[in-house]
């Protein structure tokens, strides 16, 4: 039973493993989006507004914050991306980037306990984003690669995991604040991809005694229907014992599966939310009979 | 390794650890289709026939063929609905039925290696099925009630599944033809239905090296959305080590979700039957531009 605790100025988010499933909102990331990027870069950010209200409208307990856009001045973009969507909505944010100067710009204006996105098993990663992640008390994703990069063998990916978390330990940020990513590959180019990730987050749980997240799009890269072999990953990726993901909300079969399983895992007490999300509306012609109804059994 | 190999007079079909799962058609049922009851049991078996040639379009490996009509002659039915279903396709039946002589007229004229669904743990039955499976060289569900009923307790039903296989044994029913259906419960009623039946999978598979099967659509009972829990129960049950299922393939998010996990768990090499369901057809013009380009090139 390992709780992360993460929280805004007014708002706490607990992932864990006997709790809903955390969903953080991948989408305020310029990666990829190049619209986005040269918006950013300019200082127009109605787009990240509008990410940021859609996701979480779309139920994102949590949302990924990344600013990295080639040639611009990435630690003062981050940390205004940070401030604009914490005016805009009190989820915990997951501060996102691959330059630790980025890191502390973003984490010297959060209000509440972040999570760091990211520390690898590099030793300068590991000396330079782990005093940060201290210094701020925030939590931290732990990615499970290192200087060999990434191995194919999970059982080296644990104990990536393992030295990080220890590592984690020297610092005073206790195991409970250290999310592990398990690395997901392509399945398309390597057809082990799925077991060995379900391998590797089932050890990560039972004997690291971790919580865990991923890019869950990653699995179907280069496939067609990527969003039906997403939404079965992230139902098998929870049944192994996986406790959030950074993906992206708007996409319904994805939200569908993620609710699907937190029923199926007993982490939805009586339906509660699937059923506040799919029950149909009456048909306005059954309310009108019902009401009819009422009033004539009344 | 368990292989349970069923057929009909030439085709075989194998429900295996390693092998892709095997959607089993569930449509051949008149309970709850009152208008199929009625058509078969006036002689009509154009809805059959339909059923059957809709589900095996739409990827069922096998079906389940069921006459359970009150009122009915249902060994002369099931024997009528199977000697049909055998001529139409080649795909192996399971022969269902909960009336031992429907059991026995549908399997005398059944050709190759029928799925009998199904024995219980309870004692009468097991004395009346098992010795009509043996004889007739068949495979046979085992599903783990008995004379006390439905045990809450996943542990309790392992052991009634146990006690068939043994059973089975003295029949000379080897346990490859056993395949056992641990019983899904609806998670509206019973919120840790999942976690049981996911749990008893595992065990049934890494203890008792059985095959197993469910009535996956039981598990959404009186709940929204039905197919979107279905979904993903069937892709937490096949990571949990689910070999089949009785269920619906004409409900396009099942029959995707058992595709994706199939690749999920490494057995769809090179996504060859996902690419295969899923690739989009290029479009008019662009297959025009492509061609094109060949052109071209050449």
């Amino acid at each position: 039973m390992t709780d992360t605790v993460v929280s805004s100025e007014t708002r706490e988010v607990v992932i864990g493993f006997e709790r809903p499933f955390v969903l953080i909102g991948e989408r305020i990331n310029p990666t990829g989006r190049r619209l986005l990027a040269e918006e950013m870069k300019r200082g127009d950010f109605s787009r990240v507004e509008q990410d940021a209200m859609a996701q979480v409208g779309a139920g994102a307990q949590m949302l990924d914050v990344n600013a990295g856009i080639p040639l611009a001045d990435e630690p003062a973009l981050l940390a205004k991306a940070v401030e604009l969507v914490q005016s805009l909505t009190d989820v915990p944010l997951s501060v996102d980037s691959s330059i630790v100067a980025a890191l502390e710009a973003g984490l010297s204006v959060y209000k509440g306990k972040a999570l760091v996105n990211s520390v690898t098993g590099e030793e300068e990663r590991l000396e330079q984003v782990l005093p940060l992640v201290a210094k701020h008390g925030a939590a931290v994703v732990a990615i499970s690669n290192d200087e060999t990069g990434i191995s194919e063998d999970p059982d080296v990916r644990f104990d990536v995991a393992k030295k990080i978390v220890s590592r984690a330990a020297d610092h005073h940020i206790p195991a409970s604040d250290v999310v592990v990513d398990p690395l997901v590959m392509p399945i398309g180019a390597m057809g082990t991809a799925g077991r060995q990730v379900f391998h590797l987050i089932r050890r990560l749980r039972d004997e690291l005694g971790v919580n865990t997240t991923c890019g869950a799009s990653n699995i179907s890269f280069g496939l067609p229907n990527r969003a039906g072999i997403n939404a079965a990953f992230l139902s098998m990726a929870m049944a192994a014992g996986m406790t959030s993901a950074i993906t992206n909300p708007l996409e319904s079969e994805i939200r569908q599966a993620i609710l699907a399983s937190d029923v199926l895992n007993g982490h939805d007490p009586n339906c509660v939310t699937w059923i506040r999300t799919y029950r149909e509306p009456p048909a306005a012609g059954e309310e009108g009979r019902r009401r009819e109804n009422r009033r004539r059994r009344g």
